[in-house]
């Protein structure tokens, strides 16, 4: 059995294993404290161009987002996201338990325009009863999104303008975010990414550490004492080094960018060898996930080798899933995957 | 200047007000405990065939809506109701600030069908990934809708039907129950209602009260320690018998049915004018809303001397609006507004 | 029966209801946009001296309590109160449900000391850990305390300092403020309140309202958007003038001061008599609420013909109770109180 | 420099490490639906004679009691813990943050006692105005405690049945869990545990795990959709695999245990060092936390070699720390600690 269901179905690169092994029996402060912590933050903050900000890091993406987002939301105030966003979709309803409305506008393959925020805001102010709606605070994007489409800088500066007229906060989700740099189609970097954004994440998890994510927070009237939130919302890693020596590992040199090239060639590779059989797909994806239209009659039998994410059945007899690849991926294994699909079309 | 902009422009009716005068002086229990909320609760259960209700007295809409959905939600469950639900729209997310999403259906003229509460809880729990979803765990409805139109008799007990299946708690908002329940088109009444739902509320502040609404909790299991949660959002009025005098008042004799028999009267006389004069509807309403259409120009005129709320712009030239009758509109003011109405139309 | 148990015993002064009788025609918009509540709140400002200060109208304490603190403090803080204070003991965790602790400290005869203040702040701060503990954010204090006693001017310009040493929002309960500054105890004022303190509120519920409170916010970075808090947490009466209409009363003339010095007149003169008689006290009022240490058996005969509260059982013998006087107190059935005391203490 | 401050200083024992590293580039499914955590969670069932309990692993500590506590407490229920509870304490207000008070009493040595418990409830329900205090809903004890103390068997039966009498949860906190079981006073097992609470965790951060806690959920009605709240709060682990393996290797053999048993010995043989020396202690603890009261200026010296916990100043010349031993702690630092301490006090 192979899976493609996901991109975190193996445990982490062997470089950052080796680091964990290395690193076992130092005696180390707790709660991120520690000098792997630290360095982790420096070259992080260099990476980002962002001498200024904070770096924090947490365990989880779901984690990231709501104890970021219900650290800076006022109690009135909701996060506009794309209808597909991640928050609104499945994190069981975590925003809203913090007490925040997620306002999900219909997204564009995945995307929110500056357009529709600011036709939203405006409509908002301009609502005689305003007081009685949510006001909108916040703006969650993410790159690559979930269906593994990707902001241009364009796209992005255009967004930052719209927040800074209605006074919301722009925050991106980069669950997988080095899948989206490694994309052909990105043009946009992390100095970038820092600068556009009040605050962003950098995956771990999904991008070949054993977990972990960097939130990178910009804006400085955002800074102060977060690190009381992250304990209260359970984020605070009492091993907090743990996710200072991934960090590090995968920042030395260039093993997060090459994990995350890695993947995207051989998500390039299956998309072209899928779209020379002639298969459609639900969205054109750049990054490592992709979402083709198959028959229903060859999906019974694909999975019995290989695993996917079903994603929606679109028509009697086809369905769209989802294939991920990552840093995990072995190439002989999207040849067979290629050579099964091609067999089963015919 | 005569307003129609609302139903809650004036105080009460002379008869409740008498009695709060006649009451001033009584020394009483406080926080609901004192012989006028006594009765009242028992006539209220005597009016709904229901000697096994709780019945508390609340002091207004949207705090019964999150006091009670927060109550018997579980911390992982929303509730689901019609996009025009007012506890989607216009209660600043009060829902979502006691940490429960609100799941937004299309609605069908502000209804929820059964079918596609049945169709969206099929679907939740047939998802693999289910538990990273909020789980459906009630139904708000509200009859008459925000937009005016009612629930019959058949489409009430389809969505009993469809919450026993999926274990949902049924709340049907009766804000403006009264209006509905004197409509021509109404075929409930109060103990199908109590019967039919797991709890519902007999609004008072739009229907003549100065305010105040009757929560009728029917279902067993969710009655125990309410009043705890009612003290807890701040709904337990020091002076609690203000409110049971005032629902004592409407419900001896029939003064809560003839208040609302006067406020639908009217309305449905000034829609079959309005209909006169050609004048497009957004929605056929049986009840004391009725949302006419009309030209930005006229509506330009006719705010000097009256006001309404302004809906929607649905067209360059033409915007929905809302006129609301209650028991206290005067009848000769309607007629104003209709003559000037058919001026203005030419 | 005579109620002497609380200061909500009755509705409101007639000269109140009065112009709620008068009014209650009257076609107004809602939720407080109305005029009554815009001379209402002017009036408030001018008797505050502060012509910057936002005054809104809510129902009533509780709401008022958690509506603000909830609107200021951010997620990770908490407010620091006596341990006898309103929020900590009797409103049923509202505070905490809006998600902040409330540090009680041991209070001095209800009273909060700045040195208490600055030294839980001073050892938070210093803990090495302190990220690991709640973050003290506000302080909140009730003028008269939950059992009577006043705060000095000069207490209150300790409190302050400390406040402002410590970053802390400093918020007073006036429930009973009238009867506070009725007291010839007293040596404060309106406007040196508003000068001291960040918000506050003045209290009608107790004294002489149907019910409402008025809360004043004087510090601006407070204000904005608490329309919108005040709606999410129901506390946003839709017929709004209603509270416009009952402040504007009681403080055109000296309505609100006269009948808070009535109930202090009686308060004292039953204090009086039963120092007189050799009563003890668990605690020097000088206000409404008055705490004698009595012999069970006579209160076994005194429940007969009067109300009381049971404050604490203090040994096999005797417990602490509670009369409170109000605006509304007969004269004669105080003296009926005294006589009956004095018969049963023989 | 050698630490003796808390028992997270290491990563994992070298037995987990090699399990993580061998299993490292298997394919599972994720958030603990895969095979690795289903054996750990049999064996745990197993050595809890538990076959109906449900075993979820979570990341943390503070993550499981308030993803616990807030998903079985009803919104007006607050928890009853010691006030050195860790969760009154040291978790920031999480439990308070998801909408819960925490009812600290006074606690015997780290403990909470039945009486004060049933004295609290008994309390709380005789009062007249109960509804307006927040509760009781739950019990949290912690085994050992915070300060290093354990729960004899009869004291745990003698909560049960008062958790018994007034309807309350009975959680108890294992994050120490088998630092208690291995202390020579023990005499609990995890049979019994399993038995007399309604859910408890075994802690794996603090117990040679790099991180992780098994939380046993014995008590059926507790049980239903808790996945979704782990889900909400933030602690469902992409890779729950890591878990799994890690509950594994600790559960097979005697690890677990073994590595208790070599914290317990030396932290046993540093207690009795301190006492040959003549030193107090703050609390006589049976386990890995020794609380020793030293003088500043030995503490002065001390701390350029050797790290501990400050835990409070008792007079001006003294201060109680904290020495954690855990099972990565090496004979020959304790050695060379109180080898220090016996020339510092000379």
């Amino acid at each position: 059995m192979i899976l493609f269901n996901s991109d975190y179905l193996e445990g982490a690169h062997p470089v950052i294993m080796a680091r964990l092994f290395e690193t076992n029996l130092e005696q180390t402060p707790g709660y991120g404290e520690d000098e792997h912590c630290e360095r982790a933050r420096a070259m992080i903050r260099e990476l980002c161009d962002a001498p200024d900000a904070d770096v924090h890091f947490l365990v989880g993406g779901t984690q990231t987002n709501f104890t970021f987002l219900s650290a800076v939301l006022k109690p009135w105030q909701g996060v506009i996201c794309a209808d597909t966003g991640h928050i609104a979709v499945h994190e069981t309803g975590a925003v809203e338990a913090t007490g925040h409305k997620v306002i999900a506008l219909p997204g564009h393959e995945g995307r929110l325009t500056a357009a529709d925020v600011d036709a939203y805001c405006d409509q908002h102010f301009a609502d005689e009863s305003h007081e009685h709606m949510v006001m909108p605070g916040a703006v969650y994007i993410s790159n690559p999104t979930e269906v593994g489409t990707l902001y241009s800088r364009e796209a992005l500066c255009d967004l930052r303008e719209v927040c800074d007229r209605w006074g919301l906060v722009l925050f991106l989700d980069g669950a997988r975010l080095g899948y989206g740099l490694a994309s052909p189609e990105n043009d946009l970097d992390l100095p970038f990414i820092a600068a556009v954004t009040d605050a962003f994440y950098i995956g771990g998890t999904k991008q070949g550490l054993l977990f972990g994510e960097a939130l990178i927070i910009t804006r400085e009237d955002l800074q102060p004492h977060f690190r009381y939130m992250i304990k209260q919302k359970g984020g605070l890693l009492a091993k907090g080094r743990l996710l200072g020596v991934q960090f590090e590992a995968a920042f030395e040199g260039d093993l997060y960018m090459d994990m995350a090239r890695h993947a995207i060639a051989l998500a390039l590779h299956l998309k072209e060898a899928l779209q020379d059989m002639g298969v459609p797909f639900m969205i054109d994806s750049p990054t490592n996930q992709q979402f083709p239209i198959l028959p229903d009659a060859l999906l019974e039998d694909l999975r019995h080798e290989f695993s996917y994410a079903t994603i929606q059945k679109i028509d009697p007899d086809h369905t769209v899933i989802r294939f991920c690849t990552s840093w995990a991926t072995r190439p002989e294994h999207v040849e067979r995957l290629i050579d099964a699909l091609r067999e089963l079309l015919g």
